[in-house]
């Protein structure tokens, strides 16, 4: 545009105002204002910890819980741990589409990021763990996780480790025997609540209407109008509710899901939980955060792509076509959720010295 | 000690010097001398860097070599990397007696460090790799570590990641088709060649002789009087020559190792590669550096702690019976070659997004 083409612009625009007043700009903002208000009605932003009055984030166990989450020798082959699904790298999962557990087995199901999970209302895609403290327990004695007989052999490990018994004392003050699985558990849920990542929509959601471009906002309206936020709602965007997937049609005709020898035949999701067929195909509704840095989607990682994975939701779930602007700001949006990853998470802890326990 | 004792040892020693002159302190400082200058004359401090005019440290290098190092994707389970081995939690190894690769295979070899590898002469047990970097791409196509049908496989792995292309151009300038599998050979090897430990042996033998304690002093003493140091050696205490394991008895009645269904028997070392009789239970004599944190110890890892490894290759190597003093001695001196672990290792790399390539 030239100078003077600028100039006769700015020239109108001042005389337009003289004559309408700020109607004009002061309807900018109440849009502006009018999304936020409606985005802070949805959503929530992070707080500071996941911690509960039954689950304190305490130093010691932070500490405690780090080192668990990294630690390998509580595996019967040695070689499981949180982190080795929830890797640092992939922010919080292993990129596959369905994981591989002890001794190499297949899990037929997509790890979801350990960031922020501690923040939904129960753990696993069935839901079949109250929270993060029960899910890590449960893990130990479990053959395609950690791969021991008994919670009493995962606890003969743990104490073979010798430096984890301060460790222990000093998270469990008081206990005669401190060293257990139920410890094990509340540690790990203590670090994995400090697993939280901060992104620009919470900063948005706090009020400063510049962390987010034009683009996202654009999406956060058409993810709450479209009816996304409906089940995608609060502070991790997901994670309240079961839901069925797939409620216009099957969700395998267009994620292209295959059967599974574990499931003998579909993923039936919280059904192979509780035998109840009324639960047939719910699944947890998933949280967003961090979605579009950590591909491949839904439980069985069937879609590689986030905007294909949009697409395939609007239209099984909503019953909605998208076009490509749609899911384009939908995209922007969901990008406003990639959080800065917490420093204790990203640096690996040094374990203590000592033999695995064959 | 409290302070009225220091001060009348202080006015003894003062007395003493006044009468003896300085003959004692002079003696005892030659003694200090003489024995850094035999330390130095058998070991030598670490470099910076393990740079080769063939084998550049570069900053572009390394900063794709460290990706790469951590990356999962380029294997066909989609769960083996370097890292899977060599751990930063456990200062480079996975702290297994056997590792375990592809597919939950088991591995009937224990993982050395990754630390300070890069300065051996060659690399694994049998020392059929020439370097870091030909360990590397041979790595790719191993059924036991990333199982690729062959290298074209790998590459494809790694050029489905695309996000590694500018990384690869900016390390390897001006050819054609730079992602390759000898370039990911030659990054990983210019980030290995990094992975250098400053320990307090180092600092001792540039002149200060402050930086060991006198235990850990006795124990170089007998280290370097007993022979331990005619195969442990140079700068990092061995990787220099292949050795007989078993020089006075077969080392399997002392360590308690077991027949390996890979070997058809005993493992019997560098023979297996070259097939050689002459080389029956030869193996390349491990460097030492950070060895008191590695455990568990020798090539299957049949012995849990040092103490025990030191005792047993005294025995086995030199025909030497070490009594206790001996070892403690000699097990303080091999903990000063605990170093300080590189930031670039222990902060692991947030990896490109990209979907595994089935």
């Amino acid at each position: 545009m030239s100078d003077r083409k600028t100039l006769k612009i700015a020239a109108f625009a001042a005389l337009t105002l003289s004559v309408v007043g700020a109607s004009f700009l002061v309807s900018a903002a109440d849009g502006e204002a009018e999304l936020l208000a409606r985005a802070q009605a949805m959503f929530k932003p992070l707080p500071e910890t996941a911690q509960t009055p039954d689950r304190p984030v305490t130093p010691a166990r932070v500490e405690l819980g780090r080192a668990l989450f990294f630690e390998t020798r509580v595996s019967s082959d040695g070689k499981q741990s949180c982190a080795q699904c929830h890797q640092p790298m992939f922010h919080g999962t292993d990129a596959l589409a369905e994981s591989i557990g002890n001794q190499g087995k297949r899990i037929p199901r997509n790890v979801p990021t350990v960031l922020n999970t501690a923040l939904q209302f129960s753990q696993h895609y069935g839901g079949n763990r109250v929270d993060v403290e029960e899910q890590a327990v449960k893990a130990l004695p479990s053959g395609l996780a950690y791969g021991n007989a008994d919670l009493a052999e995962a606890e003969a490990r743990l104490r073979a480790i010798s430096a984890y018994r301060p460790m222990f004392e000093k998270a469990f003050p008081g206990e005669a025997e401190p060293v257990t699985a139920a410890n094990w558990g509340l540690a790990i849920g203590a670090y994995e609540r400090t697993l939280l990542t901060p992104a620009p929509f919470d900063r948005y959601l706090k009020g400063d209407t510049s962390a987010i471009g034009s683009n996202a906002k654009r999406g956060l309206e058409k993810f709450m109008s479209y009816g996304c936020s409906g089940c995608h709602g609060g502070v991790v965007l997901g994670g309240q509710m079961f839901q069925k997937f797939g409620i216009t049609q099957n969700y395998w005709e267009l994620t292209g899901s295959t059967e599974k020898e574990l499931f003998k035949g579909r993923d039936k999701g919280r059904f192979h939980d509780t035998k109840d067929e009324a639960d047939a195909f719910m699944f947890k509704v998933q949280q967003l955060r961090n979605v579009a840095v950590t591909p491949p989607y839904f439980h069985d990682g069937s879609v590689a792509t986030l905007p294909e994975a949009v697409r395939i939701m609007a239209k099984l779930q909503l019953g909605r076509d998208l076009n490509d602007a749609d899911v384009s700001d939908i995209v922007a949006f969901l990008e406003t959720l990639t959080g800065e990853m917490p420093e204790n998470f990203v640096n690996a802890p040094v374990l203590p010295i000592a033999p695995f326990l064959n």
